[in-house]
């Protein structure tokens, strides 16, 4: 793949719109000049938002659709407007080679379904799984998945979550070996169901593989920042994620009640004023921003529907660094090294 | 069952033993005078302990025993210790009719099997679960439950501990009609396991119980407030729970980083001292301490590892008032009542 990533993005999916989609685009643009863009949408909003972003302009083309997928569609209703859709053909173009990867800000499950349907599960992977950053107290992000795109994981599922988990940390986290942890009940071997115990099993003897498998962690150590992947099946990923989101917001909830309960605590508010935009800078899911779905034939990044300008010109770098990388090829490698581990230890029995 | 409870306590059980044991049974003693204490532990130590709270030595009894179960032991061991362990023999004098409801601090799944053992499941209960009290936004704590006994469940273990979970938390919420919800990935109707929607389907018709079931909520809106019992799996359950205990921590952990990050934040810490004060008391587990065994014939209630004084007593608290309250006999009026709403809708058919 070339070292100019093409980007395909729906500049008409997350809560605002062209707006903010092709102002992350600029900004993103801004800090690497090599990015070349499809927008996919209404022509004349987003003409209206290029003329603000002259620079972006001469490295952008705009494809004009009319038809916009809506949040709450079911995606079995708006698949059968991959042809037609801002969403739709933002994907399409990656499968026809025009573009290298690409984003969008809409309804998750309509875009993880035309995904799949167009761009197809790469060879080696049975169910493509949504991964995200999360922040931690160590030195950088961790990845997580599966978040939700598979309610109910078997063994195999989850080895291959290991393995794509991996290889998109070291490629995005910059990580040579990265630590990786199947999420169960507790630490013990005997914990968990079935599937967890068989999937460490194969982990623990992967040594192979670019990664360090340290067994089980549980829901209160994810933050810690002794891990790196955290591999689940999605059910308890998207509980694990929206209950972090939801705890966090809770807690600064009721924190500015606290600050704001006297005048003292106003007043030591606003002295500590750097000291809280520390913490909303820390916790502030734009600097996450970017789930991806790995084990497709091309990166395809969501960005937060209520993500900003910074959001998305994230997620834009997420599927820049994704192409540059070659992801893709870097996940057949992996799985390959287990197909022929596999081979090798059949051959010496 | 009489109006003045008999606890059983474990005094050994819990990081510190006797001492935090047996100040927290006289902490709850000086509240509510009427309660009646057998302490199974060392008696030595329990004694040189309860030298310090003479008001509390007339309410209670010292059994010894010299056995102690570990927190690392496993259930299918420390259960072989039934009858000589100060866990077991706490659980035992329940069984004996010596007490009304036992607690412990140690091992949770040692004290999980010694009472279904010997308490037994309670009729129509095919098995019990744990549930906990986790702080909200709102006017209220909320029932979680199961939060890690069973680590998979069926739409039948889902109905029932909806069912428990209601009168638990009509008993120590005092809620008329508690608003119940079932813990998924998303709340439209499609979303989520067969078992899920099976169990919403059962309890969206079970008008008739004492509880409001308002469908299925997500893992950030746990917290709100607007949902006064949360059903689920245990598997979930646990992930939930401590996800959201390690984000809490994480983000005071960030909060106390951010605060003492320069000298003019840490000033304003000095001054917003009573904010950061209340926000602590919120997030602090000894105020929500006291995880229950909900399904077995008598009261059962774990004690968190590290509660303090306060925390124990807390506990003690609960267990008194699931006794006085006469909550097993609630739980089964209310499972009796869906056998008779099956019965008359087979009839009517």
């Amino acid at each position: 793949m070339g070292s100019a990533p093409r980007i395909a993005l729906d500049a008409m999916g997350g809560d605002v719109g062209p707006a903010v989609m092709v102002a992350g685009a600029a900004r993103a643009h801004q800090r690497r000049g090599d990015l070349q863009f499809l927008l996919f949408g209404d022509e004349g909003a987003i003409r209206a938002e290029l003329d603000r972003h002259p620079t972006l302009a001469g490295a952008s083309r705009i494809v004009h659709c009319d038809d916009v997928i809506a949040p709450e569609e079911k995606p079995t209703q708006a698949i059968r407007r991959a042809k037609t859709s801002s969403m739709g053909r933002a994907v399409h173009a990656v499968k026809a080679g025009e573009a290298d990867a690409a984003i969008s800000g809409g309804n998750t499950g309509a875009l993880m379904a035309m995904s799949k349907l167009a761009l197809r599960t790469m060879k080696g992977i049975d169910r493509p799984a949504l991964a995200a950053l999360l922040p931690t107290l160590g030195d950088n992000d961790l990845v997580m998945l599966d978040l939700g795109a598979n309610t109910e994981c078997d063994t195999q599922n989850l080895v291959q979550f290991a393995v794509m988990g991996a290889a998109y940390s070291r490629v995005v986290l910059d990580l040579e070996k990265p630590r990786v942890r199947l999420l169960n009940i507790g630490t013990e071997e005997l914990k968990g169901t079935d599937e967890l115990k068989t999937a460490a099993a194969i982990l623990r003897d992967a040594d192979y593989l670019g990664m360090r498998f340290d067994g089980f962690t549980e829901g209160d150590k994810i933050s810690r920042g002794d891990v790196d992947v955290i591999v689940t099946d999605g059910f308890s990923g998207n509980i694990a994620l929206k209950t972090a989101e939801g705890t966090a917001r809770f807690v600064t909830d009721l924190l500015k009640r606290a600050f704001t309960s006297s005048a003292r605590s106003k007043i030591g508010f606003l002295i500590s004023r750097p000291a809280t935009e520390l913490l909303k800078h820390h916790l502030d899911p734009n600097n996450h921003n970017g789930a991806v779905f790995l084990g497709l034939n091309a990166p395809v990044v969501k960005s937060h529907g209520n993500a900003n300008e910074k959001g998305v010109a994230n997620a834009i770098r997420v599927a820049a660094r994704m192409v540059r990388e070659d992801l893709t090829r870097k996940i057949t490698e992996d799985l390959a090294n287990i197909a022929a581990h596999g081979d090798a230890q059949a051959a010496a029995k």
